[in-house]
């Protein structure tokens, strides 16, 4: 019997209090005011802004205060919810229906009742039980205190150093803020690339901008030890699985999460194969009074519905929360539709943003560019060219080439990448194919966009791959061509590599191997190309080359527009090195 | 016969090269190599950025080059595409499918065959034929000599005042423009607001911003002459229809457009009630050789099939000439979906834009509020509130009650505005509901949106009307509100006002009538409420009303949310002041 209907006066207990807890709370105040709401917070803070923690560090949040988005009092006065700070549920008696509450400050224990139990404990960050992971000037970037300990530790030992240790979400930021402090930073990372969700040759341009900020990456090398060192100004040294030692002030891990399921555990609720705990469409846990939400659960892949995923996001982490209150309360025709890992981040004035899969995962789960999906890969302007300051959008979308169906995007820039992301992010949830992104009728004028938008442009490639109007292919499915040097001049005898650039564009930007005919001459040059091989043409973005390969295909050669052109050549060999 | 069924060299002559031409040529050259690809254009240059032209008279854009999109030469050598400028065709004859052209340099004429040809001879400005219309120092801003005009004008006569009348797009922008050259800008406006396409209380955030900008505005006044003024250091001066005299160094028309169907309407071909061409879903005219696109046009309004409108955007046109040269060609099965209207424009800091219907053109196809239509008003940051310089973003959502449908969305903001717009515009294109933006997945980083981005916002608050969670009422629906100062109290004795700000609020921001019962204090002060009449409820932006009138509900009352609260207030009023 759901609570609307038998129970106007439910008692609601929320474990946790920052984005889900917080979001459950006040949904629930709103659909039932007889509701009894108590939250338990182990931390001292409630409905605190932990994306802002980065920014508190680096002085860009300037006041502690500023981070706490609703305050205890107003909880209490607005929401009429018995808010617990410092104080942490210890056991779940599941046949009771009661928990056991211990407050950290008095040291003292209590029970108390529930009619539901909601589960927002979030996600802890991995501490690899390496040599040192415990020293002083070692930390993680869960919450408030951790972040004031950073700032206070940086002040007291004048930090000039740092070692972040790992390139996700939470180093990149770090990596950021701890520079515009003034620290020389480096970060070390396992994977041969940083922001493991997107496609690695997506981004050496975030790279590049991290090396103008005078950020060192250490890729493909894991974190091994920490070491106390006294020998040098520094008091860490950070020691790499390859032998590595990089000197450091302090050192800010940022390897990951893992869904907090101790409490759900030591009750015996359901935990999935990726660690999580196992929620239904309304988030409820396999026991009937208990719903979980945010980092802590398995959620469903929007994309491959069966699938499931674990996603440490403040977005989802509230939708869910406002499904598992209706829930509880009875309105049980609102369902969680799943996650499409939208996300973005922004560091050192490049923006880097994702909606859907990723080729990787695509790959991951067998499947075959070519067959069954391609990339529609642009390099085009955040808004019109003639207008000052357009900066150019890296953009990839992924599409299924049976169906033109939107898989994915992501895009890499220093303006318009979000946009680009929440317009393709939206066709993605309606699930529209690259046709519709290709008719997609978008904000213009010169100061936002283009008349023909990136996204439509997205569209527009995907739509000519897909319509079969130009064959392409990919930097990558030509190796020999990224590994070229002048005195290593590969000989594709099946392939030619035309470059239809304008000479003084090679010139300033070579690619070895490659033959020069201006697009404005191949009419005339034609006789310069052979029938019988295939032919492999670009330009600097992709545009120019499309137009030759239309031309050609029509002439009766076998030619095919490589995706990206020269800035794809160029991000792609970046990344290629880097393995 | 199509084309590619029979003929492989098609003539295809295109009558006006800037963006519906210029897309034509180039789209019909990738597909059909073999075709031959004339441009005939009247003016000097092919290919121009005319939403570019306002920001080079401003000097924002240095130089005139800058708004060739691509040259003449790109066009001859890239694309081998027969470009004629300085040539105008003055007759069509259908029966033999000929031009006559007349070379405006050479003074000569001449005949050319077309097996298809494509109209894209855009709009003109209008023109009213008032006295002084015609004066020296009175433009329109069509093109680069029309703009070049302006600045030679501009510096020969050092002119200090500027009388822009309409302030639509373009003399939105050229008030700003010329406010960067340090004119003193009136804008001269028929209508009781400016930007037509936009519900009027939605834009008081811009006028504040112009007026902040030294711009003035005479709201709900026609031109009625332009008079020579030796007397002052004026050239001129603008006599409006209510008798205001307004002294100018010049004077910009931005009154409007007209579809330019001159020609078409000399051979024949069906023109619409609106006054454009008429086109089938594949952009042909009423005779099969000839195709027409752009600003000459009627399309169909995506949101409600059948009915026409005009539309003059570039984006539009572009796609419209894809789509025309493919049924040329023989492709057939790419039609037109219609226009949503999308629109952007940026002025004086402030970015104004819109997607689909707005409430205006609802009434006037005779849809109620709050029968057959709601509208969910919020204002949101642009991003979280904790990261520096996050601006309100003031949206309106427009839905149908029945379906839940996107009916359309404006918004008004310094920062993040175009992003929201484009996202329901996605969402319009998709036929999604209010409910699908409540579970959009968009991008969240504390300096890019919020966890509940205005979006998601926006579909909250339509579906909690949607499913009657809470009952919302509209300044405008109670205008005796509007209208009383602490000395002029009206006394409804149906409804009552309540204001559930904090007190330091209500001081600084009053609304006059209200009695003040902060939301914190509202459980213990039940008694100061009459259950017998209707409750009416805001605060600043909504939210807290909201949450007043779900408890409210909840005990008994009879409550209504006011939408949008103070902040639609204020700009209800101020708009209301206008008329």
């Amino acid at each position: 019997m759901t609570a609307s209907q038998g129970n106007n006066k439910p008692r609601i207990l929320i474990v946790g209090g920052v984005a889900g807890g917080a979001s459950a709370a006040a949904r629930c105040r709103r659909l039932c005011e007889g509701a009894s709401i108590t939250i338990v917070e182990r931390g001292p803070y409630i409905s605190f802004a932990n994306c802002g923690l980065p920014y508190y560090v680096g002085n860009v949040i300037k006041s502690k205060e500023d981070l706490l988005v609703a305050s205890v009092g107003l909880f209490r006065n607005r929401l009429n919810v018995d808010v617990r700070l410092r104080q942490e549920v210890t056991k779940i008696d599941r046949q009771n229906k009661t928990v056991d509450v211990r407050d950290l400050e008095k040291n003292t224990s209590y029970q108390e009742k529930y009619d539901y139990l909601l589960l927002s404990p979030g996600a802890e960050p991995i501490r690899p039980k390496l040599e040192g992971i415990d020293l002083d000037g070692v930390y993680s970037v869960r919450d408030i205190p951790d972040a004031s300990h950073i700032k206070e530790w940086i002040a007291k030992n004048n930090a000039k150093s740092a070692v972040v240790v790992g390139g996700g979400f939470i180093g990149l930021e770090m990596a950021e803020n701890l520079s515009l402090l003034n620290l020389k930073v480096h970060v070390v990372e396992a994977l041969p690339q940083l922001m493991p969700a997107m496609d690695p040759e997506m981004l050496p341009p975030l790279y590049r901008k991290m090396e103008e900020h005078g950020v060192d990456i250490i890729f493909h090398d894991g974190l091994k030890s920490i070491v106390k060192d006294n020998s040098t100004g520094n008091n860490l040294r950070v020691i790499t699985a390859s032998g590595k030692s990089v000197p450091a002030d302090i050192v800010v891990l940022g390897i990951g999460v893992r869904p907090d399921t101790q409490l759900a555990k030591a009750c015996g609720l359901k935990i999935g194969s990726l660690g999580g705990i196992v929620v239904d469409e309304h988030m409820k846990t396999s026991d009937d009074s208990i719903y979980a939400v945010g980092d802590a659960v398995e959620v469903e892949d929007f994309l491959f519905p069966g699938e499931r995923t674990l996603l440490a996001l403040a977005g989802p982490a509230n939708r869910q929360a406002r499904i598992a209150v209706e829930s509880m309360l009875g309105r049980t025709n609102h369902t969680f539709r799943g996650v499409q890992g939208t996300f973005v981040c922004g560091a050192f004035g490049m923006v880097v943003a994702a909606t859907g899969a990723s080729e990787k995962k695509l790959q991951k789960r067998g499947w075959k560019q070519g067959r069954e999906y391609e990339a529609a890969v642009i390099h085009a302007g955040s808004h019109a060219g003639y207008y000052p300051n357009s900066k150019t959008v890296h953009l990839k979308l992924l599409f299924d080439l049976k169906t033109g169906k939107i898989l994915g995007a992501q895009a890499v820039g220093e303006d318009g990448v979000d946009k680009r992301i929440d317009c393709i992010a939206m066709a993605l949830q309606a699930g529209m194919t690259v046709l519709d992104l290709e008719e997609a009728e978008l904000c213009y004028a010169p100061q936002f966009g283009s008349a023909k938008d990136p996204v439509n442009l997205a569209g527009m490639v995907a739509a000519n791959i897909l319509r079969g109007d130009v064959q392409q292919t990919h930097w990558l499915e030509h190796e020999e061509w990224l590994n070229v040097t002048e005195t290593n001049k590969v000989k594709d005898e099946e392939c030619i590599l035309i470059d239809v650039r304008n000479p003084e564009e090679v010139q300033s930007e070579p690619v070895p191997n490659a033959q020069n005919i201006p697009l404005r001459d191949i009419r005339s040059q034609l006789d310069k190309l052979p029938k019988e091989k295939e032919i492999a043409v670009f330009c600097r973005s992709g545009q120019r080359s499309y137009l030759a390969s239309r031309m050609l295909s029509q002439l009766g050669f076998h030619v095919k527009n490589i995706s990206g052109g020269f800035l794809s050549y160029r991000d792609v060999k970046a990344s290629a090195e880097i393995r």
